[in-house]
């Protein structure tokens, strides 16, 4: 049972204590702590990781913080395009989804695409297509809505404590999404709304076995269909018998250092251990101009969380007990 | 000069003497030195490799054998979604589209993406959309359509040695895509009619700077949206500073195998030359059951072309005389 772990994150970005309130931060580590119990559950009754990390996931993406499921950003025509994928490592097959709306839980998606297709990755409306065949929940607009307007809510009265930073293209979108606008709306922005927000888990179970899982509402603003690293193999997920990775941060760098497999690579071809693959694997996203972390477990539960912004949504959980971390 | 080199190839699979014709392989030989002389021309005069990599990509791309761009395969329900990727080594940049309809030069998009956005992959819509934003050329059906019908009539013609192949869904795609079917088209696929058909280059210049583009038009008959590895950074195209990778064959393997940039790791983190590292993940490839080869060159001008599959259409050019194989 000592190999048992999983590790989530929540997001990576610009999140400084000077922009949180106690109630907050408060909410965050319930979300955090929640999906950690929820995966927890999975494998302390001796349960698989892929279970696992699907239950760690499906928790943050139904929690409305976290730029996942309910709680997806805006796209810039105003829709929410969420990305998702889950890995087996001790398989070695893996399930994705891209650009899928008002589906409920896009990580459950994810893998019935790995278990019920012969592909790997689906996207758009075809994604939505095999969604219903498989009879997947949908829900509407009013489901997202409605905690998005919440969340506004929620940012508004921490007015004093929220960074003002509006650029024009957020100005644009709260004009074009139909949303109406308050006071505070047209003043304040989320200290998460930038293009870093994720949700991810890592886990090993009591056999040893690795799983990953990611999913997010991707950028606010996003146009032209920008896919970004999440639901790639390799990129933002990646799971195999050494190692189970979950990134999070600015999707480009994360694809052009092809930042999930690195650091299974640098392990198996390097012969680097888990926390030393990942701090590379981080410091060469750094040196790319990448911002965001990564969070990784081996199969002798070992778990890395390294990450190169200014704070970043995570936490473990070995014994039972629940360890969340935001800032550095 | 010495270091400047460009490889291509057409796709891998299932090719077979008994099923060619000397007039096909003619045929197909010319297309790919057409395209290596397209690219040989950029990198004679000093150009960038990545300017030699989509001259010779571009090359392909309008030869109606190949699938990709014009011979572009048909989707289940009767389109052709086409993806590309493009990748500057040097720069570590790099610019994809996928499932992308009526796009003459899929790759010339991806490189618009690479140029001009902040995004790596733009999919579906969005990325027509931004297609038509920049003004870059549209084709209509007929385009394709008439060249898949000459494709069509080129291998009714060699009626008597291509393999009797006919699965229940390749007749319902004749059925579902409209095509006025002909006596042949009743009873015989094209030779390259399987999910491994694809286009790509990697080349090499005089400043030893490299670059990798592939192009395909995905899998004949192919459902709900799938994405392969094609148009994926570091899964079916990929480069860096120590090589540059272009892959073809069943997709999901090569993204679960997250085969091109496997290729550069081999080589940065375990210290191989560019012939073992190619070779080595060719047989990774093959441990997890994956049908294909890749193409590779590094800063020295070096050339892989490894597979496992009965043949690759393939090629490459150092010295201004184009080489062009097929079978093992």
């Amino acid at each position: 049972m000592t190999r048992a772990a999983l590790a989530i994150h929540g997001g990576a970005g610009t999140i400084l204590r000077s922009q949180m309130t106690p109630d907050l931060e408060r909410e965050y580590r319930n979300g955090l702590e929640a999906s950690l119990i929820a995966g927890w559950n999975v494998l302390d009754r001796g349960g698989s990781s892929i279970d696992a990390v699907e239950a760690a996931v499906t928790s943050l993406e139904d929690f409305p913080l976290f730029n996942a499921g309910r709680g997806a950003v805006f796209t810039h025509d105003g829709r929410q395009e969420m990305d998702a994928c889950i890995m087996d490592g001790s398989k070695l097959r893996a399930g994705s989804v891209a650009a899928v709306e008002h589906v409920k839980n896009p990580i459950k998606l994810a893998r019935l695409v790995m278990q019920k297709t012969q592909h790997v990755l689906l996207a758009g409306d075809g994604a939505i297509e095999f969604a219903r065949q498989q009879g997947v929940p949908f829900e509407n607009d009013e489901y997202f809505f409605t905690e998005h307007r919440w969340l506004q809510l929620q940012h508004a009265r921490a007015e004093g404590v929220v960074e003002l930073d509006h650029t024009p293209e957020e100005l644009e979108l709260l004009e074009e999404s139909e949303i109406e606008a308050t006071p505070a709306d047209q003043h304040f922005v989320f200290p998460n709304d930038k293009p870093l927000g994720t949700v991810g888990a890592v886990a090993s179970d009591i056999n040893g076995h690795l799983a990953a899982a990611t999913s997010t509402g991707g950028m606010t603003n996003k146009k032209f269909g920008r896919v970004g690293d999440t639901p790639l193999v390799g990129l933002g997920t990646y799971a195999d018998e050494i190692c189970a990775v979950s990134g999070t941060g600015h999707g480009e760098f994360f694809m052009l250092g092809v930042t999930a497999y690195d650091v299974s690579a640098r392990m198996k071809y390097k012969g680097l251990d888990l926390i030393d693959a990942a701090r590379e694997t981080i410091e060469h996203l750094t040196s790319i101009r990448g911002e965001g972390g990564v969070i990784a477990v081996d199969s002798h539960g070992n778990v890395a969380l390294p990450f190169n912004s200014q704070g970043m949504y995570r936490g473990y959980i070995k014994d039972g007990r629940p360890v969340t971390e935001i800032y550095r």
